[in-house]
């Protein structure tokens, strides 16, 4: 007895690591060889399609993947009510150069950015002023008065992370149109955030400053953004025409959608997992974010096909109004602070269903180092990089309940080719890559489940 | 003065190590800016496309490539004739079923493989029976005789890298048809060793007994292999036609192609970066190998637009024949000794252009050990692994004389989507990927020209 009590003592983390390693092994090998992963996402992407909150799509994506849930046999699920902002593009978006001396006139490939007030049939037409950022717009004060700003930013190729290139590009989609109206700008285009040159607008949302007029902010695509600024160059007088038909609706009743397994000796710390289920107007909502939400499903269908019961409570959550308000996020942490439900981790995948290279985390030291502890365990898997700071937009309003917020990270070279687009479709999806996604998902699940956080 | 030597013995890795930090981080910066990497296999895949050896496609992009090196103004650009096989697919592949009692007369989309002698326009007809590998082929004994045997193992997914599966299943194609008719077959038919069930052939080299008949072995898409596995558990005396072309003509005068920069204080050692300049006559080949010989190119180009002068030489090398030979590998390495050239490494860019996730490599304990000793300085770059085992094909032959074999890995799981088929053209490699890819090779050639290896 002595022996093996010395034993234990002197190779617990072999004997600790083994079994894990094992089960590891397991997760991945039914996933490779049996996932549901790829063809849930087909069902979502091709049968449902879009799904921008609010709209009859997001409305299919809520019955469906709550049935889904159900008959995979889950131990509950249910639906949680929240209401949403209902955005409506209502019709299509034109951008057109009117007085090209060297074209004559132009259409460009656009996209009104999400949460815009429209023109409305009469459009409107201006002189284009082009800046790179927010900061050249300020500098430029009264110079913007009465046109329209071209706000021409790209993403710094730079970057070895494309999120980085993103958020750094970022703020002159999300806040130009507010910044611009103070100045007195009648409407905004925006270069796309995309990290290449084609002829994809992206949408996304933007937010207005309530003291100053909405005015129409437009995405254009990158190569149209190269060649609107190559004309601009030439000649200053371009004039532009521009119709869009946004509105912001009465807002509607939707749902988050969670389906969970309870736990067989603490259910009471609770492991979310999730993405989130609405998307943008345009292309399938497949990267963003159909992938993250069927690999949270199939986190727990995981457990069902093999057999496990978790130690503690492990639950998907489909969030809803991720793209334009962060409601469903919103709601489900404060109806978790209302029930008294203690979350260990929260996990989110919404950076696309790209190869996954390791996970960010927010958290205490020793939940960060705990999480840094299983480095070795997914190593096999090349998911390399536990060392992160991050999390996800859904689950930051969590944090004050402290749980470790825990986010997938796939690599990200090429998730700013499709986001927000029309070619954001199921087959930009590589199965192969989603389903080692998926599987490091629920390894680490398992291993926050078995070990707590 | 000995303060500062006491500063430079206690930090010495921080002051060696920032400087490499920096002039990694320029390698980097250039080409993820301005590369030319992927313009440049825009040329290759789209204006010479594919390139067997003995082809014309292979003689333009020898021609091509050496025009490319010279105008970069590399010190030395030269031919090395090298004799290489001329295998000639000749006419369109056939495979049909013709006698389903389901479908009556079906056509599978097939490609034979390469180096195999054709039925010619008399084609053969024959009753198939199936195996799953070369083990099983070889327990049916005298049952195969007078059949057209039926190779129809899987990749198996559940191995991370593809490469792992790839190889299991690889014999039943490269030995397959020398193996099957030792035993009296008539053909063979293999499923196409891709790890995605779809449409596309996947040819590749396979080499005959010469003490046994040449049968025909051709290769089907693996949508078809399921299909025709699944007909025949039904109809056990389903007979298939097939027909192809394929003939071994005379060999022709090709060329490996070289460029290089000589080293400013250690010229003597060579460091050698390459790919395959040769593709299978289908698709674009670009993957495989337009993209590591882009690559190759590239890193000597940084050196130059950087202003850079390397310690020791550094050498771009385009092998000729990797597909269905190796006769360029095996020259450059015996022209090497024969000159008394020095590699201390040799570098290979051969598995395609996808994200670089490591280095594998072969080598002394000690060159290997420095390898590693540089992981800090790639991580920033997402290549992480610089620990497996490997190397390259076409540098193998270099073994004896004693440089570090080294291959960049790039992640595996999408590569046999592409490998040996139509689908391998331009469109397939993403630009940021394939620059991450030359980056690293460049970087890696930057540290071993600094500090030897």
């Amino acid at each position: 007895m002595k022996k093996l009590l010395l034993f234990l003592t002197l190779f617990p983390a072999v004997v600790f690591g083994q079994n894990h390693e094992e089960n590891i092994r397991k997760i991945y090998d039914a996933e490779l060889s049996s996932g549901h992963t790829y063809e849930n996402l087909r069902y979502l992407t091709k049968r449902i399609g879009n799904r921008l909150a609010g709209s009859s799509g997001a409305a299919a994506a809520v019955e469906w993947t709550r049935q889904l849930m159900e008959n995979y046999g889950f131990d509950t699920v249910y639906l949680q009510p929240v209401m949403v902002p209902h955005w409506d593009r209502g019709g299509k978006d034109v951008v057109k150069i009117v007085n090209s001396t060297k074209h004559g006139t132009l259409e460009l490939s656009a996209l009104a950015l999400g949460n815009t007030e429209g023109t409305g049939p009469s459009g409107l037409v201006g002189n284009v002023i082009e800046v790179k950022s927010i900061a050249e717009l300020r500098e430029l004060g009264d110079k913007v008065k009465g046109k329209i700003v071209f706000f021409n930013g790209p993403m710094d190729p730079k970057k070895i992370d494309a999120f980085e290139a993103y958020g750094e590009a970022n703020p002159q989609r999300s806040s130009g149109a507010a910044e611009a109206s103070k100045l007195g700008a009648i409407a905004t285009l925006v270069r796309s955030l995309s990290n290449r040159i084609d002829d994809y607008p992206h949408t996304g949302n933007q937010r207005y400053n309530p003291d100053f007029p909405k005015i129409p902010a437009l995405a254009i695509s990158t190569e149209d953004a190269e060649l609107l600024s190559s004309l601009l160059s030439d000649q200053s007088d371009l004039k532009v025409y521009m119709e869009s038909y946004g509105q912001m609706k009465t807002e509607k009743l939707s749902y988050n959608v969670i389906g969970e397994i309870r736990g067989s000796e603490i259910p009471k710390e609770i492991i979310a997992v999730g993405g989130h289920l609405d998307s943008w107007d345009v292309g399938e909502g497949a990267h963003d974010d159909g992938s993250g939400c069927m690999q949270a499903i199939e986190v727990l269908r995981l457990y069902k096909e093999l057999g496990w019961k978790p130690k503690r409570t492990i639950r998907a959550v489909m969030w809803m109004n991720e793209e334009n308000g962060l409601r469903g996020g919103q709601e489900y942490a404060r109806v978790a602070k209302e029930k008294g439900e203690k979350h260990i981790a929260a996990i989110e995948s919404d950076s696309g269903g790209f190869l996954p290279i390791g996970f960010s985390s927010t958290g205490t030291e020793s939940q960060r180092e705990k999480l840094k502890s299983w480095g070795d365990l997914f190593k096999p898997y090349q998911v390399w990089n536990l060392d992160r700071p991050g999390g996800g937009a859904d689950i930051g309003p969590l944090r004050d309940q402290g749980p470790i917020l825990i986010g997938l990270k796939p690599d990200s070279q090429k998730y700013f080719i499709y986001h927000h687009t029309e070619a954001d479709v199921f087959e930009a999806v590589d199965q192969r890559e989603l389903e080692l996604g998926a599987a490091a998902m629920a390894a680490l699940v398992y291993l926050i489940e078995q070990e707590g956080i």
